[in-house]
């Protein structure tokens, strides 16, 4: 006889005598796999061929994260978000170089070796690009990937920055350092000097292999916690400078138009933000315990706290972090939920170890209005579920 | 004017004027990447061209991680070792079943759903097969993933089996379960009942996505720090009982012959021991300061420290450890050495958190004689860099 977890939860069965071949009994669409000699090991392995997970490509210049289909923290590398400006260049590693110069003692060009040569460093790190926010479409039937799907987590290795910045003798009045990608849109950033002596990477390696090429093979800025865009990929110069560069993509772009008709520069920081993953569109509940869990980052340092509501905002209850909690990494939170039927609005809020709280849309509106640009949008968002356990985005006005 | 960083390093050019469009007149074989449009954005990444990292295969039922190309602490997981006794079944999920029975109140049958939907937990651990260990091969241009590639880690996901085991009511006198895989092999283990409410898993993640078809797909029994055979793949039933089943995995095979002449039987646990994945075969190093870096890992808990000596064991200095050290994880140790040429081997030892100093090859023999079986073979090894900067593995002697 066979009987299910469910049967017994419900009460509908009690303590049940089973043989050992209830498995081999039931009755499966595939040959008995006790039966039949396996594959052989193979150099390079594949997801189960029922596991497709994607990423949501728009419009040839990005693709995001499917956050509804993961687990734990890491992002698998073939499904780390991508954004580009003049799409993903092919680079030869071997005549890769990267430059840098300016207010320096010695200026220097380091080859993709000479940089594998420093100390390296791996830290695991969130990277979020500033437009990250799907939320204002309109549609209640979209998926944790369209809402936030431009957010990864990868184990980063690389050199420090400051590292480099020693080697080449970068002048005490240097503040700024401008960061010039070698892909066609050759993004240029201007990036101030403490953060390259705070924590910023020269990354070569992502989630223990060499890096993607969409995530800036073979090297790319890595600034732990600050806007995707500014973290410029297949970086080739870097310029030190006693100020900032106006460059196009901090002047035209990147900047946030503010309620008091003023625009906010250098605007860096990823703010603390959560997500629920699960449940979530398009999801259907069943009744009964579950878990609803998901990740929070932000770019200040560790979560603190995640609260979750169950009942639409009214209560909020700390939910479970999974340890090690790290510095501006996802970090995965679990909250048990007895949802017995009916209509509920399921939401979480993120608390960063800085004492931020991760705002409400009418908190953001009032300080940001409702102007068209969507960067640095980190409300507290929701799920919908209706009676019949169907899942839907909890939709908002944004203007 | 072009310089490399070396020439700087040498001492051989002082402070270089270097005009911003050095980049640009490098003759690199590839079009300038500035000129043309890259690739538009994909739903699954790949890696760069250039980049071919590969598992060995070694006879159709097992692969090596290739330690030389990685960095961090993560293994890829399409790169993760494998290790089966029949192949890699194919399962359908949807068919998929966990029986769970014996001494037990309410033996259940799992769905995979309903292992889903318990709490779950996210452990980033090491996995190892007790026989890992390619030194007594008796070549010296092997390469780390020759000599101890069949060691990987991952984040794990899963339910804790102690949760499983309060669902169906353990009896307070089961002391063993048999663990039963559904491979061709049907690979079976006896395993203490402790260890599930220690910190057994039944995992269906690994790094954010389902786990892979030859690291168990859809669920395994994830044991930290145990042996690999003992983790059971494919699980598909688990019986509870008050003695060990004495499978033929555990009778036949899988018992660790000693120098007495006895058999030591359930040597679960994998100790400590460290790896040096940089310099090693087939490297060719030059002349100056570089990282000497690799991984330690213990099961029984983080690795305390690593020590690293470069004169072939005469002295030993503490490493730098990559934090955060995570316990029963691969861990990354750093050290930054001189090399000025001429002969030299360099070694490493991981001391753990339980007090444990991984043995020599002397101390091994010592206890465990030299017979013809190589399970739980942790001994420090060695490079030995030649005068030209070759390195190869520092051969011993083993029987």
């Amino acid at each position: 006889m066979k009987v299910s977890r469910r049967a017994l939860l419900a009460g509908a069965a009690g303590a049940v005598a089973l043989g050992k071949t209830a498995v081999a009994q039931s009755s499966a669409p595939t040959p008995d796999p006790t039966k039949v000699r396996g594959k052989p090991s193979r150099a390079l392995g594949q997801r189960a061929p029922m596991e497709k997970p994607q990423r949501q490509v728009r419009g040839g210049a990005s693709s995001g994260t499917p956050h509804q289909d993961l687990y734990g923290t890491i992002t698998p590398a073939d499904l780390h978000f991508e954004r580009h400006h003049a799409g993903v260049p092919e680079i030869d590693p071997k005549s890769y170089t990267l430059l840098i110069h300016g207010m320096v003692d010695r200026p220097t060009i380091f080859t993709l070796a000479d940089l594998k040569r420093f100390p390296s460093v791996s830290r695991v790190h969130f990277l979020e690009c500033s437009g990250n926010f799907g939320g204002r479409a309109g549609s209640a039937e979209i998926t944790p990937q369209q809402l936030a799907g431009l957010t990864s987590t990868s184990e980063w290795t690389g050199v420090a920055l400051a590292t480099l910045f020693r080697e080449v003798g970068v002048h005490p009045k240097a503040t700024w350092f401008l960061a010039e990608g070698s892909d066609a849109a050759m993004l240029t950033r201007s990036i101030p000097v403490t953060k390259a002596f705070d924590d910023a990477l020269i990354a070569y390696g992502q989630n223990g292999e060499a890096i993607r090429p969409e995530q800036g093979y073979p090297a790319r800025l890595f600034l732990p916690g600050w806007e995707g865009n500014a973290n410029v990929k297949w970086l080739r110069r870097i310029e030190l400078s006693d100020r900032p560069f106006m460059t196009r993509e901090e002047t035209s772009k990147y900047t946030d138009p503010m309620a008091d008709g003023t625009a906010r520069m250098f605007s860096f920081l990823m703010d603390a933000r959560s997500l629920i993953t699960y449940p979530a569109y398009p999801v259907t509940l069943t009744r009964g315990w579950i878990e609803i869990n998901g990740i929070a980052w932000s770019g200040s340092g560790k979560i603190q706290r995640v609260d979750v509501s169950t009942d639409g905002g009214a209560t909020w209850t700390a939910a479970k972090l999974q340890e090690p909690v790290l510095s501006k990494a996802h970090t995965r939170f679990r909250h048990l939920w007895n949802w017995t039927g009916g209509e509920a609005v399921i939401m979480s809020r993120a608390v960063d170890e800085s004492g931020y709280v991760q705002p409400t849309r009418e908190t953001l509106i009032a300080s940001r209005g409702v102007g068209t640009v969507g960067y640095h949008l980190n409300p507290v968002t929701g799920w919908r579920i209706k009676a019949d356990g169907a899942v839907v985005f909890k939709q908002e006005q944004w203007g």
